[in-house]
């Protein structure tokens, strides 16, 4: 029994709490079991408390008892990288400097979580400052194999089994990298969409809360609560209310279009990834155009980078000034890279993106999504968290884009399939993403 | 007649034309007039074609002799300082380099302006791309004296009676200083209330489009219709509209109490200043208390410099790439301290401005507005537009200031009395200058 419930999607669980048939305590109960079960091998949790865990979700049982509104994910277990703030719990940031850090208020997004009723199970484990240098944790489709990153345990502990949802972010590749690699669903919004108060920062440009899920439902269902304007992240504005889960459910009103686009980095996909996406785009026959980006897009790979070092590094300032000696090099590098970048650079790169986001104004005239790989290929080994290459462009844009782990690459590890929509079209994206998966796999 | 007409001031002439006691083109022309005695010593205008004035004017006659709708400055002649684009005008920055400039829009101010009913009467010279250096203005009240820059021509027209109003930007002191020097009016509103678009860009975090006119409630009926939200410039937003002439117009519900500041910068007054001050303070008695700022404002001034000389040298790359010979060496300079600036110190400076302002929540609790000098002193000599440090800080907070010309400091020339406001309590910061202005010298 356990087992099986810690398997059941959000959605299906939401429903069956709301419904009576099974308890926020049940739920929660079977996936600590399962939590106890591989977290040994899996290493995705940085911090976990049974107790807390199991005590919200008696709380969530006793609103409904008492008759209390039942939010959408009422009693619904959900991990949170170990960047997000959490009155409850520490959040370390991936670094000894940062140990035993303990914030006095939610971030944002967990208010909002605990609002819709979720349980927060615990702290997943990020790189090191959400930069490049890994964790501890592994991969669930071969314990050999990286997560990816930064949002490393967010990602494992959803393909694991361990909970049915998860919070992540995403500067350059840190979402879209770890779903890919787990074989899981990753979601990150629009840039603007999810507020980013009470979340380390750095990157206020690229910046994105991202969502992990075992389906495009719960991903729907994850995302709709989250959406607001908050006064304290000035990259939020006051927005209708998106249909996440009506849309994801509804038909599109006509089949949808897909351009498929290599991409500058086209190369840095490895053989095994070019030929599945060769058969992908072939099997979608018409509704798949090979199309080719200006070439005023070239820079935007650059641009994206001088703009996360720069950010990072101003961000990064103070554990730059007193904790180099604990900093990796490859951080320790980074930041001084991103410390001798000029404003005037700086400003050039800030300044193209609006330029570049107009560029793809035709591609989504005509069509209503791209089609791009999600990384170069399968997970790396262990000393590495992957090549974001794949999910820089569109973290650049904003743009919102989804993980749909639907093929399997080299070693028969998940291979993701990246959708990439236009901005503010997030539902649609999802609807899109939907119809894509029943095309290609039907159930 | 005509010399009489062209010193009305702006709110009376609207009214004798709304009224049909006067034609717009009588008005422009008795400014024309005005224009042709004085132009030749004063130097203020960088383009001014009579016919095309004349000829708006015309058409201004034509509508309300049709009954068209009237503007609230239908009619009005007004001078545009030569960095904001009109279609019908050239607009050459105060450089060579764009000599014969012709934009093909107006700048959105423009076209407000248009809409409103005004005729735009010329271009006002501006110093070398609104920076430092001078243009050929001099200041009517001594030929021999700086107008103060940049907006030079925009304050030395006003106070020439040349025109009852004209637009100016200020990035540092550009509108405060020269209204200061020329003893005219200036308003510099809360940074983002009046859209930039279509004007040379200096600094987004910074410029600021100001106004200037002969009387309070002239910039009250000029500031009125300029106030709109702009989606070409990203800093503007949807706001409920101010009631600019009517709160000038109304009395305070309670006498207002003035906060006086003197700065980190006092000693850069001249002792004429300090003593007008002293003085000033006394005659306001209990109206008036003496604040001390907090010592973290110290870096402010810094902070102003490093954000100005960084976004200055990004927005002006194109002209330092192709037009070193060219610049002045005082801009040169400018530009490669901003080109040196790294990224790093700019994001500090820039992230510090919230943190800044948030130091004056307790000011503006207490206090209706702070009163503090315009400038060092009086007018320097014609080569230089002199000091703009008593503004430099309100034009990093991005707070509304007024200047008050009813003093005189050394030589008898004018001597600017700075009234400054919260964010966006524009409309009353101008209510209390009114207030000061009876309290002080009663009609």
């Amino acid at each position: 029994m356990s087992v099986e419930l810690s398997q059941l999607s959000a959605t299906q669980a939401a429903q069956a709490i709301a419904d009576g048939l099974i308890s926020s305590e049940q739920l929660v109960q079977a996936c600590l079991d399962r939590i106890r079960e591989i977290e040994p091998q899996v290493q995705a949790w940085q911090f976990l408390d049974e107790k807390l865990a199991l005590a919200q979700a008696r709380a969530r049982d006793q609103d409904r008892a008492e008759g209390r509104a039942i939010g959408v994910l009422h009693g619904i277990p959900i991990g949170i990288k170990d960047i997000i703030d959490t009155d409850d719990m520490p959040t370390e940031d991936g670094t000894s400097l940062h140990a035993g850090r303990t914030p006095a208020n939610d971030a944002t997004v967990v208010a909002l979580l605990r609002a819709a009723g979720a349980v927060i199970m615990g702290k997943t484990v990020t790189t090191e400052l959400a930069n490049m240098t890994p964790g501890k944790t592994r991969n669930p489709q071969n314990l050999e194999r990286s997560p990816g990153g930064s949002s490393s345990g967010s990602a494992a502990a959803v393909a694991a089994g361990m909970v049915p949802l998860a919070i992540g972010t995403q500067t350059s590749g840190s979402v879209i990298r770890p779903a890919a690699y787990c074989g899981v669903y990753g979601f990150k919004p629009t840039h603007g969409l999810i507020s980013r108060h009470g979340i380390l920062k750095l990157s206020r440009t690229l910046d994105t809360v991202g969502l992990f899920a075992r389906s495009l439902e719960d991903l729907a269902l994850l995302a709709e609560p989250l959406i607001m304007h908050d006064e304290k992240d000035f990259d939020t504005r006051p927005r209708a209310r998106m249909q996440f889960p009506a849309m994801v459910k509804s038909e599109p009103p006509l089949p949808p279009s897909l351009a498929f686009v290599k991409t500058e980095v086209w190369d840095r996909a490895d053989e095994t990834t070019q030929q599945a996406f060769a058969e992908l785009i072939e099997e979608l026959g018409e509704r798949c155009k090979i199309i080719e980006l200006p070439t005023s897009l070239k820079v935007a790979w650059e641009f994206q980078r001088i703009i996360a070092e720069a950010e990072t590094a101003f961000n990064l300032d103070l554990e730059w000034q007193k904790g180099q000696s604990v900093l990796s090099p490859s951080l320790r590098e980074r930041l001084e890279r991103g410390r001798s970048t000029s404003a005037l650079s700086y400003q050039k790169a800030v300044a193209a993106i609006p330029k570049l986001i107009a560029e793809f104004d035709e591609v989504f005239d005509s069509f209503d999504a791209i089609i791009t790989p999600s990384t170069t290929g399968t997970a790396p080994g262990l000393d590495s968290t992957g090549d974001p290459v794949f999910c820089v462009l569109w973290s650049l844009l904003g743009m919102p884009a989804v993980n749909l782990p639907f093929m399997t690459g080299v070693d028969n590890m998940p291979l993701g399939v990246q959708l990439v929509g236009a901005r503010l079209m997030d539902a649609r994206l999802l609807r899109t993403a939907k119809w894509l998966q029943q095309r290609v796999s039907p159930s």
